[in-house]
C-alpha cells in the first residue's frame, strides 16, 4: 500500500521558472496542487491550466481576486495617498496579500502541508509571500526552491533550466530570456532587472510595450470626474459614461489613463532586505507572447489618477490638523508596512484603523484633465463638507472675523522667537544678516 | 525746533494697497522709507522708486535678493523635497524670509522704530513677515494697517482707496479689480482670491498669463542633465548650454520649464490660521501692466524639475533608513514650518541642521525629460556614491549573497506574526478570509 | 417695563478672585449664574453657594464631575500613558474639559449667551477653557475680566481686590496673599507661582501642606494589585479591600498612595503660549482653611499608581511594533493636545480612536509595591493574553526556534551596513578607531 | 612545514560557556586569542587572564573601555533622556558597541580572520555584537557556536558543558546553574532568564546581591548638586567631594545612587527578534564568587540620577518646540537604534548629528536628593541660559505682554474648532454631553 505523498500548494504562473519548479517538487516526491490568482493581469487561463496539468500537477485552482484586490488594498491604498519613497504607488506590494491569503485558502483547501513560490533570494516578494503565510497559518511549511541550495545550484542559470525544461518536457515558448521581468495586475505593470539593473539605461520604448507614449498620446484631453464616499471612489463619470463597480471603474480609469500615457514611473528604491533596485512601473498589463493581442487592452493607471483626485479632494473636506498627523503617521507607516510584506501584522491593523477614520467626511467630487501623461485637477466640491466656505475664506470679507485677532496671535506665537533672537544676538549672530 | 518723526519701513510694491498705505502713514505722521526686494519678479523698478518718492516717501530702497533666495532658500527646500500637504512647493513662503531680513536690514539702517506691509489680516504672509520681524528685531514695532480699525474702516473696499488715491494724487494704472491677486517671484507665480474662491471654478485659460499652456506645449520634449554636490544642484546641462550660477541655473530651467508648461498647481489647503483657502501655482512670473512685454520671459518651474531630479537622485544614493527618518521628520516638519512662518526659530535650525547632515553623500546627475507639463526621469548616475550595486542588485548574482540567509530572516520576522495569526484565530477572525 | 439683563455664567470657586469678579460683572449689567464643578477638590459646597448668593449671583450650580472626570479623562490618560514633557502627568489639563462641558451646559440651560472665568491672562488654563467654549457652542461668548482692560487695570494688585471687597462686603477669610497658588482635583494638586517662580526655589516643606513627605512615611511598604481591562483598571486589591467602582477605585489608590508619598513631582514646563514656568505637583488636595480639618484626607496619587502599572502591563501584552507606533504617536500628541486644550477637536478624536484601538488586548494584573514616595512593580500576569512565552523566551530551550535562523537574520541586517563601513573606510574613518 | 590555522579573537569572559567554546574553537583547527572588555564590571582580570592561558588561547587581551564607555555610550544616552519601551536605561546595549570595537581592534591587530562570542541565539546581544562586527570590518567572519548546529547540538544543557570542562582539564567554580544570568557594567545591572522568566515571579531579595534594598536604605537623605555644558555632566558636588573626571563622576554617582537603593527595574520587553522578555536591572554589579568581597562596592545607578537630573535642566533651557521635536524623533530613534544593536549605522550617526546640536544649550545645574530608591529635583539654575525669565512667567507681573493678545490667539485657534463643533452638531453629536 502506497503512503501518502506530502502535498504542496504552489504558485504557479505557466512560465519557465515555475513549470521547472512544479516538475521539481514532483520528482522531490511532492504532490503538487497549482493555484494563480487573478489580480488583473492579462493571461490565456485555460492555456496555464492545461500545461500545469500536463507538466503533472494534481490540479490547478485559477481564482478571480480581482474584487478583492481593488476593494481591500488598492481602496485603502487610495484612501491613504499611499507612496513609498516619494514615488512608487505600491502596486506590486498590494496585490501580495490579497495572493498570499487566496493561495493559503487553497492549500487548506487541498489539505497542503506545504507551501511554494518562485520568487528569488534576493527580491521583495518572497519576503511579502511568506510573511503572509506564516501569519496566516503559523503552521505552514514554505518551500522557497530559489533558495533551497539543491534547486538553485542546480538550475544556476536559464540555459539550465531549459535544459531541464526539454528534457522532461515542458513545453517553452521562447528559448531567449526576455531582456527584464515583468508583473502585471491591476494596479500596475513592473518590469525590473536585466539591462534595467544599469539605473543609468534610459528604458527603451519598446520596454513600455502596452503603454502609451505619452509623446504619441492623442492632442485631445479627456475630463471625467470622480466622486468620493469615505475616501472611496464610488463613481466616475467620463464623456458618455459612468462607471459604479469597482472592477468596472478600475478597468474604465486604465484604460482612459492608458490612452492618455499616463502612470509611468522610474525609480532607483530601498528593497526591505537593505539593497537598493531600479524599477520601472506603467501601470500597464503584460501581455506574455502565448496569448494574442486582444482588443481589451485593460491597461492600470487608475491608482495614478484616483491618488491625485483623492489627495485633491482631502485639500477641500479634511481638517488641517488631522491632514498632517494622518501624513506623518499613517501614510508614511502604512506605506512602508505594505512595501516590506507586513499586510497581515498588528502594526498594520493599528494604523488602517487610524486611516479609515480619517476618512468619515471625505465625501466629493473632482474634476480632472488627463492629458499627455499625467492627469491635472479642474476642481472639486462637496454636498456635505463644509470646512471650506468661499465667504470665511475671501480675503475681503470681515464677517465672523476681526483682524485685530491676528495681531494677538502673532504676539503670543513671538513670546519664544523673540527670545530666539535675543540668543542669537547673544551668541554674535544676528539673525538680519544674510 | 521740529521734533523727530517716528520712521517706518514700508514693503512697498508699487500697487493701489501700498501706495494708499504710504500716504496715510505719513498722514499719520511718520516719516516713510519704502522697500522693495527683488525676488525674481518682474517690475519696473524705477517706476517704483519714482511713485514711492512722488507720493512722499522719504527713500526708496531696492535690493537685489535673488541669489539669497536661492540658494539660502531655495535650495534647502529642493534638499529636503519640501511640499505642503503632497503638493504646493511653498513658492510664497521660501521668499518671505529674505524679504523681512532684507526689510529689516533697511529699517535698520535707516533708523525706523517701526516696520509696515500691506498683507490682508486673513492670510499667512503677515503671520510669515511678523513672525520674521520680531524674532530679527524683538524691539520692532509692527503696523499692520489691513488689522488696525482705523484703516481698514476706513478703507472698506477697492473704491475707498481709488477715491482715496484721486483725493491724494497718487497715480493709477486701472480702475478695475484684477479677478484674482497674483505674487510672484523665481521660485512660482501664485493665483488666489477672487473667481479662484470657488474651489470648483477652472482658472480660466487666461489666469495662467506667462505660462505656455501644456495644451500648447511643443511635441518635441528636451532632455537636460542636472548635477548634485551634497544635494544642491550645481549645474544644469540643457542642448548646447551649461549652467552653474545659481541665479543663471534657476533662470535657465525656468524657461525651459516654462516652454513645455511644467509646474501647474491648483489646491485647496490649509492656512496656518486655520482657515481653507484656494491657490493656483504656476512657477511663472507676473508681469504687471505697467511693465512692457519683455522678450526675457524669465519664468520659474525650476523648482518642479530640481525637485523631481533631487528626489530620484536620492534613490540611488542615499541610505534607505536614513531617508525614511528624513522623510517623516526633516521634509514633514521643515514644510510646515516655512508654510507657518517659522524660518526664524529654533526648531527649523535644529530640523535644517538634520537636512544638511543627510545630504552629504547626495552627489550625482540625473537625466529628465521636459515634456508636455511634466518632467520624465531617463536616468541617473553617481560617480562617487556606491551604495547602489546593479552585480549586487542583480536577481542572477549570488556573489556574496547566501540565498538560505533570507530564510533565516524571514523566520525571525515571523516570530512575532505567528503569534498574531494565532491570536486573530482565538479571536474567530481567520486571516485567512477575504 | 424692565429690558432684560445680559446673562453670563461664570466659574466661581469662592475666592478672592472669583468672588470679585462676580461682583464686578453685576456691577458691569450681567445676571450672572454661577458654577462650580466638583472635580475632587475639597470644598465646602454649601459655604461657597452662600456666598455666591450673598454678593448677588442668580444662581448658584454645583455639579458632581467626579466619575465623568475619571472615567472620560484619566483613564484613556492612563490607556495613553499620557505624560508631558516627560514627567507632568496633566493632572489639571485632564480636568478641564470636563469643567469646560459641565459649565457650558449650564450656560445653556440657564439661558446664559456669555461664559466668564477667573484665569489669568498668561496661563494655560484660559487657553483650555476657551477652545472648549468656543468649540462645544461656537456661538457662546467669553469675558475673561483679567485680559479685559476696564477690569484688569482697575484691579491692578490684591490690594486693589481687597479693597473693593471691603467695600462691597464680600466676606474675606485672609487678607494675606497665599505664598503659590494651587488647584486641586482627583487627579493631583498643582502649586505655582509666587516664590515658586524662583525655578531653584526648592518648596518649603509646609508647601505640599497635604502630601505625607516621603521622609516621613511609613516604613512597612503596602502592596497592592491593579486588574486591567483593555487598558482601563477594573479592580484594585488592597491588603482587606477591594475596589471596583472607578471613583471609589480612585479614592482608595489616593489614600494608599498619599500615606506612601508617591506622586510629588517638581517641574519647570513650557506652557502652550511659548512661556516657561515652574509648577510643583503632588497629586494631592488643596484643604482651603474654610474647610474644617477632616479625617478623609482624600489625596490623589492615583494617576501615578495607574499609569506605573499600565506601563508595566503592556510590555506583557502589547505587541511591540504597535506599541512602538502607539509612542511615539499617540502618547506624544494626545498629552500635547491634552497639555494645550485641544480636547475638543478633530485632531485628539482621531488619536484617541487610535488609542483605544491598541488597547484591545491590554488585559491582565499587575502587582505593586508602595513604598516611601514610588511604586515598584513585584510582577504581573494575564489570563487572556499569550504573547509573552516563558517557555519560548526561555534562552534554553530550542523548541519552534532555529538557532541557524538568527545568523540569516544577521546577514540581511548587515547587506546595508557593511555598505556603511565601507563608505566610513572610504572617507577614512574606520570605524574600529574609538 | 606546518600551515597556519586560522586565528580567532574570541570574547572570553572567563565563565563556563565561554572557556568551553574557546576550548572547542582549539579543537576545531583554531588559534585563539581571547578579548576581555573592561566596561565597569567587578572581575578578577589576573584569574581570567591566566584560565585563558591554562585552557590553551594565544593571548589574552584585557582593555579597560570605562573612559570610552562613558563619554562616547553613556554620556550621549543621557544628553538623549534615552530610555526603552518607557522604562529601560539601555545599560547593556549602551556598552555593546564599545566592546564590539575594541573586540575587532583586537582583532585586526592580531591578524584574525575571525571573531566569536558566546552570546545565546534568542538573545539581543548576538545581534548587536555581529551587526557591529560586520560594519566595523565588513570581511570579517563571525562563528556565534550557540547557533552553530555542531557545537549546541553537542552542548546541549549544562551538564554537557561540565562533562566537557571536567574531560579537558577546564577548572569550574560551581557545577551548580544560577538560577539567573547576570551581565554588569558601569551603566547598570541585568539580570535575566532562569527563574525570572515567570514575569509574576517577584525577583527574591537576594537578587539584587548587591544593590542596597530601598527598605533598607538610610533614613537619612543625600543632596548633590550636578553640572552640565551642553547636556553633558561636568561636575557632581556631593557632600564634602567634587567630581569631574568622567569616570570618578560616575563611580561617586553609582555608590551614592547604590547606598540609596536607587535603579532598580523590572520589566517585560520586546527583544529585536520578537520575542518577549522580562529583565530586572539594578544598575550594580555582579560580584563573582571568584573574587573576594571587596570593600570598593561600585555601583552603577548614575545612569538613572543623571537621568533625571538631565530632563529636568532641559525644562530649564530647551526651548519647548525643538524638545517635542527631540522627543519625538530623537530621543524615541536613538533608544531603539541602540536597543536593536544599530549603533554602527548611517541612521545612528544621522541621529545623533540632530542629539549633539541640540544640546548646544543645555547648560546649568540641577539640585537632588537621593533617597530610599529615587532621586528627587530639588531646583535647577543656568548662569548662561535665559529662556526662563522668572519675571515673565510671573502671572502678576503685564511687564511687555498685552493681556489682550491672548484673546486674539485664542480667537484665531478657534476658527477651525468651531467648525469641528458646528460639524458634530450636524451630526448629532452634541460636544456639550457628557
Amino acid at each position: 500500500m502506497a503512503t501518502e505523498k506530502p502535498r504542496v500548494c504552489l504558485a504557479y504562473s505557466g512560465g519557465l521558472d515555475t513549470s521547472c519548479i512544479l516538475r521539481w517538487l514532483i520528482e522531490e516526491g511532492y504532490d503538487v496542487v497549482c493555484f494563480l490568482g487573478n489580480v488583473g493581469q492579462e493571461e490565456d487561463w485555460a492555456a496555464v491550466e492545461e500545461k500545469a496539468l500536463k507538466i503533472g500537477a494534481k490540479k490547478m485552482i485559477i481564482e478571480d481576486l480581482r474584487r478583492e484586490f481593488i476593494t481591500e488594498l488598492c481602496y485603502p491604498a487610495i484612501q491613504c495617498n499611499a507612496i513609498y519613497e516619494g514615488r512608487y504607488l505600491l502596486g506590486t506590494s498590494l496585490a501580495r496579500p490579497v495572493i498570499a491569503r487566496a493561495q493559503m485558502r487553497a492549500a487548506q483547501q487541498e489539505g497542503c502541508q506545504f507551501v511554494s513560490h518562485g520568487a528569488t533570494g534576493k527580491g521583495n516578494d518572497q519576503v511579502r509571500f511568506e510573511l503572509a503565510f506564516y501569519a496566516i497559518q503559523p503552521s505552514i511549511k514554505v518551500i522557497a526552491p530559489w533558495r533551497d541550495p539543491k534547486f538553485f545550484k542546480r538550475f544556476a542559470g536559464r540555459n539550465d533550466l531549459l535544459d531541464y525544461a526539454a528534457q522532461t518536457g515542458i513545453p517553452v515558448t521562447s528559448t531567449k530570456a526576455k531582456p527584464w521581468s515583468m508583473d502585471a495586475n491591476s494596479a500596475h505593470c513592473s518590469y525590473e532587472a536585466g539591462v534595467l539593473e544599469d539605473p543609468n539605461h534610459t528604458p527603451p520604448a519598446d520596454m513600455w510595450t502596452m503603454t502609451d507614449d505619452p509623446l504619441k498620446a492623442p492632442n485631445e484631453p479627456t475630463d471625467i470626474t470622480i466622486h468620493f464616499e469615505q475616501g472611496i471612489p464610488t463613481k466616475v463619470v467620463a464623456p458618455g459614461q459612468e462607471y459604479t463597480d469597482p472592477v468596472e471603474l478600475f478597468n474604465a480609469l486604465n484604460k482612459l489613463g492608458a490612452t492618455h500615457g499616463v502612470g509611468r514611473i522610474d525609480i532607483v528604491e530601498n528593497r526591505f532586505i537593505g539593497l537598493k533596485s531600479r524599477g520601472c512601473y506603467d501601470c500597464k498589463h503584460d501581455r506574455p507572447s502565448t496569448v494574442k493581442k486582444s482588443t481589451n487592452r485593460a491597461s492600470a493607471p487608475a491608482m495614478t489618477i484616483l491618488r491625485a483626485a483623492h489627495l485633491d479632494l482631502e485639500g477641500l473636506v479634511l481638517d488641517g490638523q488631522v491632514r498632517a498627523l494622518r501624513d506623518q503617521f499613517v501614510t508614511h507607516n502604512w506605506s512602508i508596512q505594505l512595501y516590506n510584506g507586513y499586510y497581515f501584522s498588528p502594526e498594520r491593523e493599528f494604523i488602517e484603523n487610524s486611516l479609515k477614520f480619517s476618512q468619515k467626511r471625505v465625501n466629493g467630487e473632482v474634476r480632472l484633465r488627463l492629458y499627455k501623461g499625467n492627469p491635472y485637477i479642474l476642481g472639486r466640491s462637496s454636498n456635505t463638507e463644509k470646512l471650506y466656505d468661499a465667504e470665511e475664506a475671501s480675503m475681503d470679507s470681515l464677517e465672523d472675523f476681526e483682524p485685530t485677532d491676528t495681531t494677538g496671535f502673532v504676539a503670543i506665537q513671538t513670546i519664544r522667537l523673540k527670545k530666539y533672537g535675543l540668543q542669537k544676538g547673544d551668541e554674535g549672530e544676528s539673525l538680519s544678516r544674510a
